[in-house]
This record gives C-alpha cells, sequence and structure tokens, in this order.
C-alpha cells in the first residue's frame, strides 16, 4: 500500500485522454495504482480519503467510457472527487490539497475544465446535470451528461425535485447512485432502507425466479398476460419501480469495485439514446485501504496520517471544542427538562447530536441530509409544546431558509436553532463558511439572535435558549476549539437583548459579536497603550440588540467599532440601522463596521484566513486608527 | 346554487361537535349547503375559491370522523382551507376574508385552535405533521395527525424529505394525497404523471385479473410462491408501490366527492394502530359550481363575482401590470438572442412566463413546486453558455437560498433572477409579503442586486440583464400595476451600479431603493413648499452601491434619507455600512433608514400597508421632519 514510487501506468496518465490509451485489461492495475496514490497523497496533507477510496475504479471506468471533458462529470458533494483529481492533470497539485493556495477539497469549476460544476453541498448534481442536459439539446449538442451521486444525498428532498422534474422532461442524463451505505454518518430515512433492499434483496430474487417458472408453464391462451406480468414484475423484483415511476430507466444494482461489470454498464447507458437513466452501482466506502475500512466513519475525513499504521496526527487542544461543549451543556439542560428534543440533519457527529443520543436516544432525530424538513419538523414539535433544539451548521441552515421564515418566523414557534460553523471553517473553504446567517436571521420579526464569544458564553446560551419559550432564538458558534476559559458548572440564563461590558474606556469602543471578542481585547490592551482608551462589549445579541449598550457606547466614545466574523448586512448592519433610525450618529460618531469582505474566501488556516481579511487584533486596530485619522497614526509611529 | 338562506343543516353546524350529531345520511346535503355558503362569501370579497369547491365533501368527511381540534388536520398551502374555516365556527367572519382586520387566506394558528399549523407556502404539512405525530408519542397520547396535501405539492423536496424521514420513523400519521391534478396551473412531474397514471390505469387493473387468473389455473407446488407473486403485483397494480417502498400504507385512489366512500376509508385509517398511511383522494377543483369548473384555473383565485353567471369584477387599470411588463420585456430581448431561456416554479401564470412560453416554447421551463431544484437547474444551463431567467417570487426565492449561495454566486455564474410580488403583496399577508430577497441577496459577494421603480425601469433592468454575463445579477418588482410612466420601445443597458437623480434638492435628499420612488417625489415636493430643498434620487443598485451618488448625496445634504419597501437588514443596512466603512457619516449627517417594521404586516390593501408602516409621503415627510427637529415642526406647524 505504501509503494507510491512503482505506478507506471499512473505515471502514463497525464489526462483522461492518456487513460483512454490504455487498454481495459490495464484498469484494474491502474486502479490499484491510483488507490495507493490517493492515499499517500492524503496522508501528507488530510482531507477526505473514504469517499474517494470508494470510487477508485468508478473514477477510472467514467474517464475510459466517456469522453471527458465535452462528456460532463458533475462529481456531487465532491468530497469523492480526489481520485478524479490525480486522474485530470492534478496529481502533484494533490500534495497541496486543503492547504491555502492548493486544490479545493471539493469540485471547482475554476480549478480545471474537468470539474463542469462545483460542490461542497449534497444532492446538486442532478439538478445541474439536467440543466447541462437540457443545454446540450437546446444547441444540438450530443455530448453525455453524468451527475454521480451518493444514496445520503438521495434524502435531499432538491435531489428528488431534479429526478421529478428530469423524468418529465425525459432528457438523456445518466444519474450514477453511489450507494455506499453510507455518507458521513450511516443514512436514515425510508430511501435508504428501500435502496438496501433492492441490493440484499434474496426475496426479491426468489419471486423472480417464480414468476418465469409460472410463464414457462402456462397454456398458450395466457401466456400474453403472464408475459407483462413477468415483466412487470421483474421491474418491481429487480427493484427498479421507485424510479422507474419517475421515469428513469434503472439499472443495477451492480458491484462498483469490479471493472468487467462497470465498463460494459457505461458503455451501454452512454450509447442509450434517449431518457434520464440511473445507474445503481454499489460500492464500499473506504475501499482498499484496511484501516480505512475498519474505521466506523471509513476514514470520511482525516488528519494527516501514518500510511502504515493508519494513525492520524491529533492536534492537542487546550479546550473543549464548540460542538462538544454544546452537546454537554444541552444533554444537562435535557435531564432537567423532558420537553427538550434534538434534531440534525445527516451530521450527529458533527453536531455533538451523537453525544445527546446517546444519553436521550428517544428524544433525538436524525432526519437525513434534508434541512427543509428539519426545520419545519421542530416547527411542529414546538407548536405541541416540545422544546426542539435543531443542530445544523450555518451554511446548511440557508437550505431552510424559507421554513425558518414560514413554519417558524411568522408562527412565533420556540424553535431553538444550533449554529455550528459559523464564521470562517478552514480548509473546508467557501462553500463551507458561515457568513451569512446573522444577516439572514436578524432580518426576521421576533427572531433573537445570539452569538458566543466563548464556550462558557455558549454554555449559557444553551441555557437561555431552553429557557426562552416566546419564539425562535437562535445561537451561533464556531468551528473548532474554545478559547480556554473556566466553565460554569452550569449555564446561568441571559438577559435577551442584553451585551456586556467587558472592559471599560473613555476614547474607542469595540462592540463585538461572537467569535471575535478575544482578538477585540488584545487589540484594545494595545491601543490603550497608544494612550487611547477603549472599551470593550460583548453584544451577544444581534437581536434585539442592547439598545442601552449601542447609546451609551454610541454617546460616550469617539469611535464606535462594530466587529463579526460574518458577512455584511449581518450584526453591523443591523446595529447601524438602530443607531440612524434613533439619531445616534447625528452627532458624527466615527463608527466602522468590521465584517468579512465582499468576497468568497479561499480556503486556508483559520487563522490565516482572520487576519487575511482584517478581523484579528492587528485588523481591528488598524480600523480604529484609519477612523482617527492621520494625527492618531503620527501617535502611533512616534 | 344562489341560495344561501336555506341551509338549516349548516346553520346548525357551529362547531365540529356540531357536526358529529347529523347522522351521516344528512352529510350529502349539509356538503351541498356548504358549498353554496363557500360561493356565497367568496363572492363577496373574492379569494381562493376553486380549491375550497374540490375539498367540501373532505372537509365535511374529515371533521365529521376526526375528533378535532384534539385531533390535528393540518392544511397544506391553506387555500383549501375555507369550507374548514366554515365549519370550525367562522362562518359569518368568512365574509370578511382577506379584507383588513378579516380573516386570513390561510389557515392560522393565532386564528383558531382548529388550525394546529398555518401555511401559505406549499408542502409544509407532512414536515410539521410528523412533528405532532412525534410529540404525541413522546407524550403517550392518542390523538391522531392528518395532514391534507395537493397532488402539486408532492413535487416539492421537502414533502418527499418528510415521507422519507416518516417512513423511517414509522410513526402513526395520516397524509391525505388531495389528487385533482391542479395546483394553481396544471401540475409538471414525473410525480404528476405517475399519480394520473394510477388513477386512470386501466392497465393495471387489467393485469391485475391475469395475475388471479395464473394464481388459480397453477399446479399445487407452484401455488405458494404465486401466491407472494400475486401478493407484490396486487400492490403495485393498484399502484401503491412508491409510496409503499418510501414505508407508507397505501390507500386509493378513491373518489373524493363521494362521502360513502370516504367515509369508511377515514375511519379505517384513524382506527389503524401503526404506521405513516398515505390516502389517496381524487377530486376535481372547482367542484359544483358551474363557472368554475369551466375555467381553466378552476377559480384558483378571483374577485369579488356575481353568483349566477360568475362574472367577476375587474379593477380598471391605468398601467400594465409589472408581470406582463417583465413577460413581453424578456420576450423581447429573447427574439434577439436565442441563449435566453425562462425558468418558473409551478407559476407560468403569476410570472408571466405563460407568454413567454406561448412564443418560445421549447426555451420555457416550468419545474414544478422546487425552488431549490429551479435554481441550480438554471446554474446548470448557465454553466453552458444559457442565460437563465429564473422568474420567481420573492417569498418562495426564500426556498432556494442555499442554491443561489453555493451553485450560483460561489461559481459566479450568470444566472438572472426576475423577482416578482417584491414588497407588500396585499390580501396574502405575511406569509407572501416580499421582504427579505434586497438583505439575503446583497449580503452575497458577486450579486448584482436591482429594483426596478416603475415599468420603464423594468424594461431596462430586463435588458440590463440580458446583457450582463459576469455573474448573477437579480431585479425586483412588486406586485400589481406600474405607475402609468412612459413605456420605451425597448430597454435600455443600464450602467451597472450606478443610480440616477430624479430632482436636484440641497438640503434634504431621498434615496430610494426601488417601488417608493413615486412618493418620495411627492415628499419632496411637499418637503419644497416648507422650504426643505429636497433631492430625490433612484439608487436602481443596492449592489454594487452607487458609491458617487452616495458620497454626493451624504456630504452636500442635512438629511439623507434611505428608503425601501423591504425589511431592516437590505438596501438601507448596506448603504448604511459603506458609509460608515468610508467614513462618509463622520460629519454628522441625519440619516435615516426608512424600511419595513420589525414585525409581521397582517393582510390589508397594499396602499393601506404602505401607510401603515410609513412607506407613503406622508411617511416620508414625518420622517425627515423628525430628523430635523423640533426646529423643522415648528416650520410646517406655522
Amino acid at each position: 500500500m505504501t509503494d507510491t514510487t512503482n505506478t507506471p501506468l499512473l505515471d502514463r496518465v497525464r489526462s483522461p485522454a492518456d487513460l483512454r490509451e490504455l487498454s481495459e485489461s490495464d484498469l484494474p492495475q491502474l486502479a490499484e495504482e491510483l488507490r495507493r496514490d490517493l492515499v499517500d497523497a492524503v496522508s501528507r496533507t488530510g482531507g477526505h480519503l473514504g469517499a474517494g477510496l470508494g470510487v477508485v475504479e468508478l473514477t477510472v471506468a467514467l474517464h475510459y467510457v466517456f469522453d471527458t471533458p465535452s462528456d460532463r462529470v458533475i462529481w456531487d458533494v465532491g468530497h469523492q472527487a480526489y481520485p478524479h483529481k490525480i486522474l485530470t492533470g492534478r496529481r502533484e497539485a494533490m500534495r497541496t490539497v486543503r492547504q491555502e493556495g492548493g486544490l479545493s477539497g471539493f469540485a471547482k469549476r475554476k480549478e480545471s475544465e474537468y470539474d463542469p460544476f462545483g460542490a461542497g453541498h449534497s444532492s446538486t448534481s442532478i439538478s445541474a446535470g439536467l440543466g447541462m442536459a437540457v443545454a446540450r439539446d437546446l444547441s444540438g449538442g450530443r455530448n453525455n451528461v453524468v451527475a454521480v451521486i451518493g444514496d445520503g444525498a438521495m434524502s435531499a428532498g432538491m435531489a428528488y425535485e431534479a429526478m421529478n422534474n428530469a423524468g418529465a422532461l425525459d432528457a438523456r442524463l445518466i444519474v450514477i447512485l453511489n450507494d455506499n451505505d453510507m455518507s458521513i454518518a450511516p443514512p436514515t430515512g425510508a430511501m435508504s432502507a428501500y435502496l438496501a433492499r433492492l441490493v440484499s434483496g434474496k426475496a426479491y430474487r426468489s419471486l423472480r425466479h417464480h414468476a418465469k417458472a409460472i410463464t414457462e408453464k402456462l397454456p398458450d391462451f395466457m401466456r400474453e398476460g403472464a408475459r407483462r406480468t413477468e415483466e412487470f414484475t421483474r421491474g418491481f423484483f429487480t427493484g427498479g419501480t421507485m424510479f422507474e415511476e419517475l421515469g428513469f430507466y434503472y439499472v443495477g444494482p451492480i458491484d462498483g469495485h469490479d471493472l468487467d461489470h462497470l465498463l460494459p454498464v457505461l458503455k451501454n447507458v452512454r450509447d442509450a439514446k434517449e431518457g434520464p437513466i440511473l445507474v445503481h452501482v454499489v460500492t464500499k466506502k473506504g475501499k482498499g485501504y484496511a484501516p480505512a475500512e475498519a474505521s466506523a466513519d471509513k476514514y470520511h475525513g482525516v488528519s494527516k496520517f501514518d500510511v502504515v499504521t493508519g494513525a492520524q496526527a491529533k492536534a492537542k487542544a487546550n479546550a473543549p471544542s464548540y460542538t462538544k461543549v454544546f452537546a454537554q451543556s444541552l444533554i444537562q439542560e435535557a435531564r432537567d427538562d423532558e420537553k427538550i428534543v434534538a434534531i440534525n440533519a445527516a451530521m450527529p457527529n458533527g453536531t455533538g447530536l451523537d453525544l445527546f443520543g446517546e444519553v436521550f436516544p428517544a428524544r433525538t432525530f436524525d432526519v437525513g441530509i434534508a434541512e427543509q424538513h428539519a426545520v419545519t419538523f421542530a416547527a411542529g414539535l414546538a407548536s405541541e409544546g416540545y422544546k426542539p433544539f435543531c443542530a445544523i451548521y450555518s451554511t446548511f441552515l440557508q437550505r431552510a431558509y424559507d421554513q425558518i421564515v414560514h413554519d417558524v418566523a411568522i408562527q412565533e414557534l420556540p424553535v431553538r436553532f444550533a449554529i455550528d460553523r459559523a464564521g470562517f471553517v478552514g480548509a473546508d473553504g467557501p462553500t463551507h463558511a458561515g457568513s451569512f446567517d446573522t444577516g439572514f436571521l436578524s432580518a426576521l420579526p421576533g427572531m433573537v439572535v445570539m452569538a458566543a464569544s466563548d464556550e462558557a458564553e455558549l454554555v449559557h446560551m444553551v441555557r437561555t435558549a431552553a429557557g426562552y419559550d416566546e419564539g425562535p432564538i437562535s445561537f451561533r458558534y464556531p468551528r473548532g476549539n474554545g478559547v480556554g476559559v473556566d466553565m460554569p458548572a452550569r449555564g446561568q440564563p441571559l438577559e435577551i437583548g442584553k451585551g456586556r461590558i467587558v472592559k471599560e474606556g473613555s476614547k474607542v469602543a469595540i462592540l463585538s459579536f461572537g467569535s471575535r471578542l478575544s482578538d477585540a481585547v488584545l487589540a484594545a490592551e494595545e491601543l490603550d497603550t497608544f494612550g487611547l482608551s477603549t472599551t470593550v462589549a460583548d453584544a451577544r445579541f444581534a437581536k434585539p440588540l442592547d439598545v442601552d449598550l449601542l447609546r451609551r457606547l454610541s454617546q460616550n466614545h469617539e469611535v464606535l467599532i462594530l466587529l463579526e466574523e460574518g458577512a455584511s448586512g449581518g450584526f453591523a448592519a443591523h446595529a447601524l440601522e438602530h443607531l440612524a433610525r434613533n439619531g445616534l450618529l447625528d452627532h458624527g460618531l466615527k463608527v466602522r463596521p468590521l465584517t468579512m469582505p465582499d468576497r468568497f474566501v479561499d480556503h486556508a488556516a483559520p487563522e490565516a484566513m482572520i487576519a487575511q481579511v482584517g478581523l484579528d487584533k492587528a485588523g481591528i486596530v488598524d480600523a480604529v486608527f484609519r477612523a482617527l485619522g492621520d494625527g492618531a497614526r503620527r501617535v502611533l509611529n512616534a
């Protein structure tokens, strides 16, 4: 497994065109070399491994059979696109995957012509592929469009919407259902159970045998009806029915690690003349690398690791992760309040709700990749007096915006939104950044919007949300570990709409919402040394705003910095609207919003991203001096 | 049909408990009286009629069989809930439906204990119902939960997400699929075709007959296998397969206008002990009222009308509707540019794309109630060089927020968003208000965000969007008719990020984004008469902002009003952030955002809503005087 110097076939493949020069009998060896190369690459950088290992043969087969890039191959999510990147001219660059300046961990249009559609979030590939197929037909083109989507991604509504539309349009589109019975966690939902029945289905095969035997023994006068019966039952027994009812021709299930199965099937579907086709391919996540196959998550996402042992490098943490603090706090609250229930969308581990589920299995719900349903399901629970905590990453909560507006906020239902991964997320890059939640939530009447400035604050906010029944409430917290503050034995309910002064000063005020507070304190200490006496306050709430605090800070300081790790239109914007509406800017306050910049920020280490966009200590200090103008700068330089 | 004085049975039904006192044999007459009462009520107010007419018998049967309100009946969307309102103590109040201070046109929790979950948008009922069913099971309750959902609503992903989850949870939940082969327009999509096959399915019945005949003639040794075969084929032939594969027990199709069919089936499913059940009920939209049955949209939404003739009162319009202006402009552009295609989500008529589709049928796509898919499908088209115009109401665009962020904005794909019904929408109330689009779009890097201040501007914006290929672009426009300006022969491309001065002044500046411009001009004229020389400008763009215009207005005036028909966090917020970031507030400008208030505004006439929230001429004038303080007020009163 470790020898990556001996890859004679892979060395010849600089592009898929080279791959297509090989003979079919070479492909198993190429797949083996590709698998070794993948393990080697990810062992150096960390990243997504299990998904790529599962599609090594499928990737080889797709590029062998299809004429990429003219034929479009769309990788849903993109976790599994690493082998694809290696085969499409990015082999060396894979040694930089997810590093600053290096390759993205997902498919990305700007990175390669072989990536016709980028991803990061799941379940988008059929919609995009259908758009490409329709474009081809309108232009009179002949190229193929292939969307590769996992079974977990099939629980998302948009995949269904796309299939429903594809079936009706009857466009020539190939969907490869990569069924590994895994996404990040084992998938849940009726579709997943259905797929499992298709794959295992001994009963179906036996019935099929019976049906055939019956047909053969029939008297002539019944044969026609029976033939049709057998035809229908065959469709049913091989399990195509559900997809076929949606207008797809169903092929499968086939072994996704056997090139002798994959190649002829893919050639056939390539040469089919019309209509959407679904190829059901069964793979194993982590396939071919023993440590991955043996692990529960199949090495979904890994740190750098030792190729021989599979041992992953672990960063030492001085503080618990926010995710874990959230989970433990919620468990603590739920012990006292049996109405607390917890909901996640296919992220039990990422949200910490796996821990909650160990203690309260009957009160924990993983609804699958289905954020829209998750939120309205929570609203239904809230309408019956339960206290649902809906734990969804900031970036994925975008999928449920209408449900938050329509089913939760308008009805004033007390759904609690626990928003993990708020702010920059490092290696996952712009598709996963938690940038917009403060803005899109603060715009909603009646919504309470909090952000935790450290892990102790998160504990208080969980308690606050547990006790707040008047309407919806949310709290955001960043990816990664806390800042290392002392932890309370239990959270204390916060007064709604009240911030706190962290440090008193007189000339400059920094009002921070959420994660940037510790840098604000450091900045204030530096400003103090320049004679710029600086107040630091933790807003805690973007909605309702602490209007007394805003009044005091705006009236008693020359400069007011509004600081947040979020996009324009968020806390700073809402605070500015309040200040303007109430005449609190009329006297000429030097107010400055410090937010994420107006661009999508590429992946890098989180601290590097923060520094790059000026939300660190240096950036805050600089903003203050720029606000004060040249005079202050001279003081600084003196 | 017109005699509503003779309703002896309905007169006795003040609540569903009264209904349950009647004998089954009385119910057809009650249904007839209810239908007449419904027609009478809507003829006086206008509103949604066809959907209610279609579910008269179903409504009677549900309240007869189920113990409402303890049993929960959730009406998806709520268009069809008028008969339910009449039977649940709101008969007289129905004469105020959709009028200011009157009943909502949808189900609404605050209105009645018989409305356990409000709606307005479609496809939420199964998720909400599942939440209620789980809550009941956690509490050890025994009540029933019934979600009534239309076939059109089944094209939405969230309905599938909910069914997928319900099937896996195996909770006791009843879904009534109200299949009238209509939502607002005839539904599209493979699911719709599937349902039609279930209902018509002569072929299936004939095959079923064959299968039975076969079984009877078999030798003994084959009988067991064949029995099971027949069992499977039966499930298939009666069409339950697809829902059954998702874990539902399927019953139907049954005639939804025949109480002799409805009552026993509903009693049976009520008394079933476990698991989710889907009852497939076939109804006719507009049933029992000849003018409705005869019309293409089955009187989906009507104005006041004459009960005998069905003739609807038509308001005289002095200007074309924005919807029509959009459609005609897009047709004009599409004649010159074959890459222009148009996409809508089950709203061909509402968006005007029915007109586009008449001219360019092959370039028009109605994807069903599937906004998520609509946007990513458009992104797929854009990735292949097409110019997709995605026409979606502001309120429904919330359903596709993640797709706008992840599939369009991050990839800088030139999808054009035509945002109809932006701002207040009148009688449809808060669920349909277009409040948040400017905020949630302006937060996105690279997005161009426009708003039309009149119908001529809309023509220019369609042209601008058609010619803009650098990335995503959007333009919002209100419900209803234009303001009556002269129309250009063809739109002119606007300079991106440039507003326009409408009227020059010196003391006060009003910078308006979108629909409030005409009131801004009236306000300015009034302010001028008080000696307050007022500039009026049309921002045109919320993103990119016209930074030169902002600088000029902020530096040369004492007061700057930022005006928009949208929620906090929108144009005004982004303009304030820009002004603050660039020190343009430091000199003490009296800047005032005038936006929608921080509450959901109940339905009323659009002008009444505008006045109520202070976005009309009087509100603007008042805001200026408040900004200028008591001195100015004295001038005003002098």
